[in-house]
């Protein structure tokens, strides 16, 4: 077993991730770049202006270095342009879709071109095949909106999916609710064709080497996904809804395990501790447990209802056997109104502090209750407002610390997230479940990952990639000397 | 789009494929590799004379080249010692479990050491998880047999697994009749342990790189797999199935996208045309019927009686309307009496000819009615015996060339299954489903995939394995200069 972990913190990736956002280039006149794909993209295509590129900084939790240009393609030549352009004159490449992502993968850790695919939208479904053709602009929920007409939907359902890009989405091989069920966004795709860093066009199947499945979750640091096709399937006929609420963790992990064990394949079972359902319930008032250390929501689904009412039943059972407390929703509208909660987890999170520093761990669902103890200890003994919810059927888990930047040392959220990690990694679990890695847990990697597998990760980096051009500072921390 | 195909024979990948299965080298005494190991590892790891060599140099479909040595390692520290001796001394290493399998994979394409893990049966089962631990050399079948107690099963189910093993299933990233509803070999794995060319071992999980991803289905050319965590699921508590026969191909295609276009998901979908039928009745007189030109198996299951019934009786209507003729299995005894022809296919296969050229294409569901006549006329039209067989829900057909190397031309064997390759690529298909490209498909990589993208896998393939020890000529056609 290849070991030898050293622990060196990753400071340069970390400034953008916990910095103010302000800008580190300015500038009057457009950058060389910028002016060079102008003239060959035309102008419609490229933003030069500082206050357009001040946008192309971000995604949803971290701020990163302005770009020198922003590129919006409109075809896969367009990006071949793009990347030939950068390439040539050295400059880093970051793809993005909607930057919706919670990771940081999105957002610049130094200056060079932003290649934004939000104008890449072409979507076009082949019912007999069940199957979508589309690029990596098309925003997730239009591929079930488009499939529906012929009895289909695209299950992967981040819970960005309203806004998300299906680009990001395969950049971050995102998950959501569903995934528990039904695979995250890389189980659907049987095909890509992506960019590389010589900006040469590739179309890639699932056979031989999947260097498909390799692309899909590297965050932009191996190629640019330009077009996927994607698996539908039928939609489930029926769907129940129940909310249960524990006193401990424990129970509600139990509970869970339980069911499980008795053979409910839920479709979603999602928890949110007492800190996160106050945070909700101060936002929308939903007359939602206070008291509960723990809030369990779950959906279980299919084509026949007797089964479908079945297998909540079984879920009912192992809650209240663990000492829950049961909710059946007995109308959609019920169960929307339950379901209503969860969804308002990150608006509810918003109103506590500005800026949050979101974890994505997975543990094995056994030592539930005890990550969870272990990391609201953390939380409570460092000061600092943390929250904990997840998908709890397959032990993902998104810790989130809250904070204000003006008033709360960033070393002190850095060092509190970096303890969460720690937790996670001692209990045989990994650091990301569906967000990546992005620049945020970068610099846990040297704990989770052994110095000789991290290495055998940079050899294919380097193969793919051999000039750094690709989203460079993120996925994998910098190499040893 | 990178194209620039160029169409070029693998002569020397071919020879070993369908050569006589003589050894090339005879020798009395050890190679100096099979004497250092021995030093290493003591006489009971390690097979040194010819006789015993002889038994490694096949795989179930082809002949390669006798291995200087065989170790037998029963840990993966052996597996270690082994790799870094045949490294420092320039000799290529050829991973092997039972050798079932049908595309030259684990057949040598040059003499050198031969890893066969059939030692390595460690297999532990967490129910709480619902995983497996289990070695490399982990029977398939006994996973899901140590899973049984727990309520679990694996359902990966390659035609072999009563003797494939898992090292192997994961190396051709296997699949079988349930894949159709329940997925590949790599859909149940959530970590593994690999030694990779320098002999230092890996433990992957699946996040960040997806390197675990990359290993399944890379048929030992990037590291060799030692040990996988697997995932488990609850078993369908009931199961239905039927036969169905068709005057012609297309029907039976037809009825297959109508009963799964009306909802149905069957869990297995299985098609013989009638050159298969013929042979199996000629084997074993089960009263086929032997003028039609399609025979459909289909089972359905789930945990819900009236459902799976429902979900038959969607799949008879389809059927029916398709101009076919339908049998219900009434007894789990009449099932399994319908679903023996099925598993007859190989040795039904092996009384015409001694040897046999096994493809594995995956086509659109659409086009497999043309694709299943094309390849019928390529076959009357060369004199050779060509059956076809497959999984045809997800549209992966086996078109096998029966022959006999004495008294049939290797070239014309060879120019056939050519010429069938190139139907599946012409019609938008891909080479392999699921038993690899081994050394039988070499030759046909150049016409699937394009320069460019063969040459970002040799990348890959440098990145992990610079020297080229792992598995030789397999996978990749060589690199044009």
């Amino acid at each position: 077993m290849t070991t030898g972990k050293t622990v060196q913190p990753e400071k340069q990736a970390l400034t953008p991730v916990l910095g103010t956002g302000l800008p580190r280039s300015r500038g009057g006149s457009p950058h060389p770049l910028a002016a060079e794909l102008t003239r060959a993209l035309g102008p419609r295509k490229v933003l030069s202006s500082l206050s357009e590129r001040l946008n192309y900084r971000y995604d949803a939790i971290a701020f990163g270095a302005t770009p020198f240009a922003v590129v919006l393609p409109e075809t896969t030549a367009d990006v071949v342009t793009a990347v030939r352009a950068a390439r040539a004159a050295g400059i880093p490449i970051v793809g993005r879709g909607a930057a919706s992502g919670l990771s940081g993968g999105a957002a610049p850790s130094e200056p060079g071109l932003v290649i934004s695919f939000t104008r890449m939208t072409r979507l076009s479904i082949d019912a007999v095949r069940r199957e979508a053709r589309a690029q990596a602009g098309v925003i997730t929920l239009a591929v079930t909106e488009a499939a529906k007409p012929h009895g289909l939907i695209y299950p992967p359902d981040p819970a960005s999916f309203r806004t998300s890009t299906l680009g990001g989405n395969l950049a971050e091989n995102a998950g959501g609710p569903l995934c528990f069920k039904y695979g995250v966004t890389g189980d659907y795709v049987q095909g890509l064709e992506f960019v590389d860093a010589d900006g040469d066009v590739h179309s890639l199947t699932r056979d031989a080497y999947d260097l498909a499945g390799l692309l899909i979750g590297s965050e932009g640091t191996l190629g640019l996904i330009t077009e996927a096709t994607l698996r539908l399937t039928p939609p489930p006929k029926f769907t129940r809804t129940l909310m249960a609420h524990f006193a401990e963790v424990g129970q509600c992990a139990e509970a869970v395990s339980a069911a499980i064990a008795a053979g409910a394949v839920p479709s979603k079972l999602e928890f949110m501790d007492r800190a996160c359902t106050n945070a909700i319930e101060d936002y929308l008032h939903l007359g939602l447990p206070r008291e509960a250390e723990a809030v369990l929501l779950v959906d279980t689904d299919g084509d026949d209802l007797a089964t479908v009412e079945e297998e909540r039943a079984l879920v009912e059972a192992a809650c209240r056997d663990a000492g829950g407390t049961v909710r059946r929703a007995e109308s959609d509208a019920e169960a929307a109104q339950l379901w209503q909660a969860r969804r308002s987890v990150s608006p509810a999170l918003g109103r506590i502090r500005p800026q949050r520093m979101n974890e994505d761990i997975v543990v094995p669902r056994s030592v539930l209750p005890e990550v969870v103890r272990e990391i609201r200890a953390l939380g409570d003994a460092s000061g600092l407002h943390l929250v904990q919810f997840g998908h709890i059927g397959d032990g993902n888990l998104h810790p989130n610390i809250l904070f204000d930047p003006r008033s709360e040392s960033l070393e002190a959220v850095h060092e509190l997230a970096h303890e969460v990690a720690r937790v996670a990694i001692r209990h045989g679990g990994v650091l990301s479940g569906e967000h990546g890695i992005g620049s945020m847990k970068l610099a846990f990697m040297r704990e989770a990952v052994d110095a000789g597998t991290l290495a055998a990760l940079w050899r294919v980096k380097h193969a793919l990639d051999p000039s750094g051009t690709l989203n460079p500072g993120k996925v994998l921390p910098a190499e040893l000397a």
